[in-house]
């Protein structure tokens, strides 16, 4: 029998993983390639091609592809470019959705990480029945997808999402954007590390924080220290949480979303982050809006998200 | 020749206004009633029925009615009511949409009163090629109506497009929702008001506000006073603008919009308002958004927009 299947892409700063996709969700393959190994995007794409050849020539299933989806930083929905993604090897404007339509002769739509993750989660995850949601992405910075009405906020330009740069603080951290205060600088694996840092300064508690420099820090200690009882670690949760949920309530102002998902890193400490979240969000809504609005782990927690959700985007178009 | 038009309905605390408009936004009639004066919502329908009775009668013209479109503070476009409003005169949950229709026996759509002057935007005024853009309507408080996608955000509860209760400042300016630091407690009729009378106690210049009573301040006042060069007034108008439009490039984070409209009261201080709202916005933005999004006065800013919007709100569902 011969089965329709699209190709998901992720592309990532260090990795690009890349599956075969069915209607369904199933994967039928999956694989990555080092990113920042190829100068040339054309090189790039060439070797994700091969993949793709290779994996069709050992595949005993008859797969027809239909369509490309890809998810990449700083990637426009409508003109299909890349551009000027801080994280990625390749500078300027690079027109992805081009090179990979001449490359796999199929419909190609791009579209940044956290929206493909919003669009995974709505075709394939726990947003099924769902017409207005969130989604935040906590990964090295915070990334956000909005789904209302059933569709992906693009916006006027195809940049709309970037909740990761709403200020929560007045002269606050200073971000990779060049602005200060913005959520992400707070509310990310880096965030949160710098938090435990500015609570190492400004608490007297023992933690095993205080042998370790800022640069051997990774955010998965973090949440160990958590479980272990690490009073700089439950605090540096506690007040991340605070600021997600404060930030979260006035998003909820905006677009009134049923749920919110969390997903990445971060949200894979769960409850440390869920819990104090959800309070400062409740505590931080408008009257009405209390008591209705969940805060959900992805329900792609355990698969490839990335690679599912750039896939569903082109389910999606497809259809 | 019989020409089809809709009935559109605005209800305000102290005054509800209500027109017979076509389709190419032509008023043929527009009048008014006091709200406060019926107790009973059925008395208050029944008296604008009178009211369009009356007009059909002496009416040369033949006008079919097509529907009816209403706009109220606190109206829920998904169930029709009105729920909970603090500044009507009915308490609880009233089933508008059911009376109207009940009364005039065409189709009835409700929606707060932002959300139609969005609508009146998109359908008669300077927004009828965008699919993406923000009404704000600085009255009393601040009410927002999002358009994206070509259609108004309702999110899951039809309560969406709060910004006025965003959270500018923390432990800022107490709300009558409940909470601190609201962005209506800034801007807004009140809102300057309350900074007209901070920046009486924290600063020293003269002003012709130093002999009026927290009372009697009338935002118009602010705006004449700015005009004969009161100090007070125009740093009124600076702190006015500049939270304004660091709340602004948050929202532009959210839904990148191609413009922001600004209407009612407080909009007509023009460039008082105008301009330093755009130059914090600007200040505040995300490298990408910057220079891109207009700050735009309403195009029916001389026009009935309350009523023309609910007229525009039932035409759009007619079709």
């Amino acid at each position: 029998m011969n089965t329709e299947a699209v190709i998901g892409i992720d592309i990532g700063g260090t990795y690009t993983k890349i599956g075969v996709v069915d209607r369904e969700g199933n994967l039928y393959y999956e694989d990555a390639v080092k990113t920042d190994k190829y100068d040339d995007p054309n090189a790039f794409v060439e070797a994700l091609a091969d993949l793709i050849q290779k994996f069709s020539h050992d595949n005993s299933k008859s797969l027809t592809i239909k369509g490309v989806g890809v998810g990449a930083p700083n990637a426009n929905y409508y003109t299909g470019n890349v551009e000027f993604a801080p994280n990625l090897i390749w500078k300027g404007v690079i027109p992805f959705a081009e090179i990979f339509r001449s490359k796999f002769n199929v419909p190609v739509v791009l579209t940044n990480d956290a929206n493909a993750a919003a669009i995974g989660e709505m075709i394939f995850g726990a947003a099924q029945n769902m017409q207005n949601f969130l989604m935040i992405t906590l990964g090295t910075g915070l990334g956000s997808g909005l789904v209302v009405n059933g569709g992906v906020v693009y916006g006027y330009d195809g940049f709309a999402g970037e909740l990761g740069h709403v200020c929560v603080k007045e002269k606050g951290r200073r971000c990779g954007c060049g602005k200060r205060g913005c959520l992400e600088t707070y509310v990310s694996a880096s965030g949160i590390k710098r938090t435990v840092f500015e609570l190492l300064s400004s608490e007297t508690d023992n933690s095993e924080f205080r042998d370790v420099p800022f640069s051997q820090l990774d955010s998965k200690q973090i949440t160990l220290a958590a479980n272990n009882g690490d009073k700089i670690a439950r605090k540096a949760f506690d007040k991340t949480g605070k600021i997600l949920g404060r930030a979260l309530a006035d998003t909820v102002a905006h677009i009134s979303p049923e749920a919110i998902f969390l997903f990445g890193g971060l949200a894979m400490a769960g409850h440390w982050i869920f819990e104090p979240t959800k309070a400062a969000m409740e505590d931080n809504l408008l009257g009405i809006f209390r008591g209705k609005i969940d805060i959900l782990p992805s329900g792609l927690l355990h698969k490839n998200i990335a690679v599912l959700g750039a896939a569903a985007l082109i389910w999606k178009e497809l259809e």
